[in-house]
């Protein structure tokens, strides 16, 4: 041991870390590994990093710490480590609760941890003890309090500066930079955050804790836009056929938003008032009507979306009035057709972090291919159509009960249903498992065609699969297949260089992988290189309200992306025609 | 001459500048000491750096530069310094209009000059040219052509670009960082702001041309807020006594601030939507009105201001509606009662770079005192009242025609009145010079009383100073040389070493310096030391208006200068007393 240093000891465990004297309690903590709670970035605003002295000596708290230790009520022997110097050998417990934990996020099939840190953080300040001796102003007072010296102010704030400040109030701020609220009391106790998952059939909210990560209410619905346009393409077409309808759509879908806020607020025994911070991820044509923005680009040559990134918008002006300031964040789109969902689902599977080349897939309506090889990011869309939704089928349906999610073949299909309930419809997954025991049972050709007369696959009573059914599912499928197909040549990946493909979309957990890819929808590789993301937009959306740094990764992400068109692309059409075939791809015509 | 160096020729007085080959010729004109226009940062967008090759071989201009030189149809032999890059001798000559000048800043007496390099620039931008090769959204293109990669999207402009970008549009762009508005056209010729001089009783609209810097109309009235209460005292009564009067306010003053601008630039020939950049320079009172932000806080202890510093606002949400959409910046605010009228003052005078130590004072209904040592800045304000304006004497009236604004003695007063007209009244100079005459003849005493009977000093028929009066101005010169006293005394600066004072405020250029140092208003100077700086509000407003950089120095000016608090110095009332007595304030106090 140096003349200048000295040793702390970690109780119970008894760790004993060195550190050089004139170093800060938080300091040395985070250096020896514990993941210590830095809410308000160690300028003794938040009493969160409290520790126990257990022994040693110290030298007395300064004003801040004795302020903070009288409104916070803490007991004697605890001090803020980071407001404590340390000059003499220490032993300290650290409490569970000044200590912050990854939060897993459930929706995913590979689940995903994130550590939060929120963009929207509340500080409480005691409006006595501001201090006008360097303050320009009662904003420049509050500012100083805050330690922020940068802070901007929010519109709406300036009304609520002159009075507040009297006793003890709670500010809202947005990044550490933007003041967004204030309000009277101490209400650091509860900040919420709503996670959108914006999607053309279901809007889904979760409110989430800011500050634990945890989930504490959920609604959801049918997209309301839906009684203009089942799909996306009709309601583009809805909102330019009168100048009115855009803002129709958008009056839909911003009202809705905000019910289903605050019904999931109601569910966290709060009202809509408590989220300042909402993340919506949705495919780029909802994002364009939930902001009322012109969508004619999406809809003509060459396709362009209006916006790709956008600053932080006031929830408010954005027709998303929840009672108190609260902030929106549309998960930035990557392209005309690849939109904020996929950038949401590529933050939740941390694809951009993975090592090794990876395949992303998005099954939907359209399909959306994300490569990563090395660095580099490629992203494509094809359109799919909406048969692998059970849309376009004769007998298909969404995977609610009674649809046909599974099936397998004993003499015979043997089928099985959600909810275990009698069949009523073929839902996506079923469709897909239905072609491929049909094809190893010779009951249809690889080129499509049904065989036998009937030209129809009977599956139980009043349900069967057309010829018609089977040339759509194929469209949608050749429509995955040559995406995937051209993007690997073009990338000169073989599917054996796969580390792993990640599914999202409309399938669920409940596609059979193997059926996937004896269709010849993902390359062959060993199953266990295949991993469901789920509804990875909803998961991504969560991520992103809890973490401004992973806000600024997607940002990143979607910045240095590269757009593959594959319509631009001269061979797609021969591509095309040759994946209408049902057969396994192993990369053999790579 | 080495081998990688050559030689440029500057026609046609053939001055012959060294460059290195490879550098571009807008640095080598830059170095030499030409004021080059790079309006554009030198990204090839506004052709404002056109210079005509004499001789020379070169490089053929490349695709931007040939669509600018088709668009703007420059002629053969004319190319942009700013895309040349040079690798053989040259002769150019540089036209007049490729150069910037400073433009003269008349309002004030001691002129000041600016370089204009206004927040708000347009540039136009070839839609057909956009290219969607990396440009993730229509946005993105637009800002790629921009060659400014960090921009983001004002409101309201989301809803603009998917229609815009077929032919050729101009993008109305803030500080090269956010893209408020696009024009369908070219309209780069006209981009115009205005400069606001908010004064409590009166409004003055300057709108200028903010690529020259010209001045191209003015518009000014009484303040409409006077229906309200004269001064600002009973204007923050009136404000709070009930929650609309503070509204009322504000929707007063915003109308007149935009009804004057639209006067202004209907002198200008031009729609007021032509203005997208206002600059407000007003008292910490007027400023927070305008923005309709309470005022409770500037009327009672400790006497704060709400806001000083704002970030730039829409116009349109502060109630200022101009058909366009266009920037507000409020000039900061220093403090409570040295507001940004104070601000713009101190940026017109240049205070802060001038080398020395210089006292700035504003006379008006507060005297605001600032005091420059070295690289300090300290600024007071002391209550004068109205008398300094004509207020609250018995004859006294504003400096209008027919107001006595000088006095002398020729075996009696010699008056002379604005206007050579009749005499009405006086105004403040006229008032301080009656009483400096009247000293020097002994029909005052120093200590303010009136000598003989009549305990008043007829000076026309019905024109006369009352004892009352005397005693009126006697405190209100008391305030300001109280202030002035007691900041040099603090700051240990004798009059000795100021190396001058600018006087801004009422009295304009009319008051008689000597008479002013004979009362003890200002110390005893040689009197080249003492100058005017008229309205320097307004003056200021221009400055700031024309150049960003100027409001950033301005605001790091707020930020760094230290509020000397006369009223909290235990000293003041004492010094108040002794200051009563009309005498030269030679230092010797000191």
């Amino acid at each position: 041991m140096t003349k200048n240093r000295d040793v702390l000891t970690l109780l119970p465990e008894g760790q004993r870390v060195e550190y050089a004297r004139g170093e800060v309690l938080a300091d040395v903590l985070v250096r020896a590994g514990l993941p210590l709670s830095l809410y308000c970035h160690k300028r003794g605003l938040c009493g969160k990093c409290l520790v126990k002295i257990v022994r040693g000596e110290l030298a007395l708290p300064d004003d801040l710490e004795r302020t903070l230790a009288a409104r916070l009520e803490w007991p004697a022997g605890y001090r803020l480590a980071c407001r404590l110097v340390l000059d003499s050998p220490l032993a300290i417990e650290v409490p569970a609760r000044s200590l912050v934990r990854e939060v897993p996020i459930l929706e995913t099939g590979t689940s995903t941890d994130v550590l939060p840190e929120p963009a929207v953080k509340k500080y409480a300040v005691d409006g006595r003890a501001l201090s006008f001796d360097r303050a320009a102003s009662c904003f420049d007072a509050v500012a100083s309090a805050l330690g922020a010296k940068n802070l901007t102010c929010g519109d709406g704030v300036l009304g609520k500066l002159p009075v507040v400040p009297g006793g003890l109030f709670t500010a809202v701020v947005y990044d550490d930079r933007t003041l967004i609220d204030l309000e009277p009391g101490d209400t650091t106790g509860r900040c919420l955050g709503a996670a959108v998952d914006l999607g053309t059939s279901t809007v889904v909210v979760d409110v989430l804790d800011l500050v634990s990560g945890q989930s504490l209410g959920r609604a959801s619905a049918v997209n309301s836009q839906a009684a203009y346009g089942a799909d996306v393409v009709s309601r583009l077409t809805y909102a330019f056929e009168r100048p009115d309808h855009l803002q129709r759509l958008r009056r839909a879908i911003t009202r809705q938003v905000a019910e289903l806020i605050r019904e999931a607020s109601a569910q966290a025994g709060d009202s809509p008032g408590g989220v300042r911070d909402i993340v919506v991820a949705g495919n780029t044509a909802m994002n364009h009507l939930l902001l009322g923005v012109a969508v004619e680009s999406l809809a003509v040559l060459p396709f362009e979306a209006v916006f790709s990134r956008l600053p932080p918008l006031d929830a408010a002006s954005a027709g998303l009035d929840l009672s108190s300031a609260a902030r929106l964040y549309v998960v930035p789109n990557i392209r005309s057709f690849i939109g904020g969902d996929i950038t949401a689902g590529l933050a939740a599977s941390g694809l951009a972090k993975r090592k090794g080349t990876w395949l992303f897939v998005d099954l939907g309506t359209n399909g959306e291919i994300v490569l990563k090889k090395g660095r580099e990011l490629i992203a494509a869309s094809t359109a799919a159509g909406p048969a692998f939704e059970g849309m376009n089928i004769s007998c298909g349906m969404l995977a609610v009960r009674g649809a046909v999610d599974r099936a397998g073949w004993r003499d015979g299909f043997v089928l099985s249903t959600v909810g275990n309930e009698p069949p009523r419809g073929l839902c996506g997954s079923g469709i897909l498992d239905v072609l491929a025991v049909a094809l190893d049972q010779g009951l249809i050709a690889p080129d499509g065609k049904v065989v036998g007369p009937a030209r129809s696959l009977a599956l139980a009573p009043g349900i069967s699969l057309t010829q018609a059914d089977v040339r759509n599912v194929q469209l949608a499928a050749a429509a995955v297949k040559t995406g995937v197909r051209m993007m690997l040549r073009e990338f000169r990946v073989g599917p054996q260089d796969l580390q792993g493909v990640l599914l999202a979309g409309a399938f669920g957990n409940a596609l059979d992988i193997g059926h996937a890819m004896r269709l010849g929808l993902i390359p062959v590789l060993p199953l266990d290189r295949v991993a469901f993301v789920g509804n990875s937009s909803l998961a991504g959306a969560k991520k992103l309200l809890l973490s401004a740094p992973a806000r600024a990764e997607a940002e990143d992400l979607v910045r240095k992306i590269h757009h593959y068109s594959l319509a631009a692309d001269a061979r797609f059409q021969d591509e095309f025609i040759e994946a209408m075939e049902f057969k396994p791809d192993t990369g053999g015509g790579a």
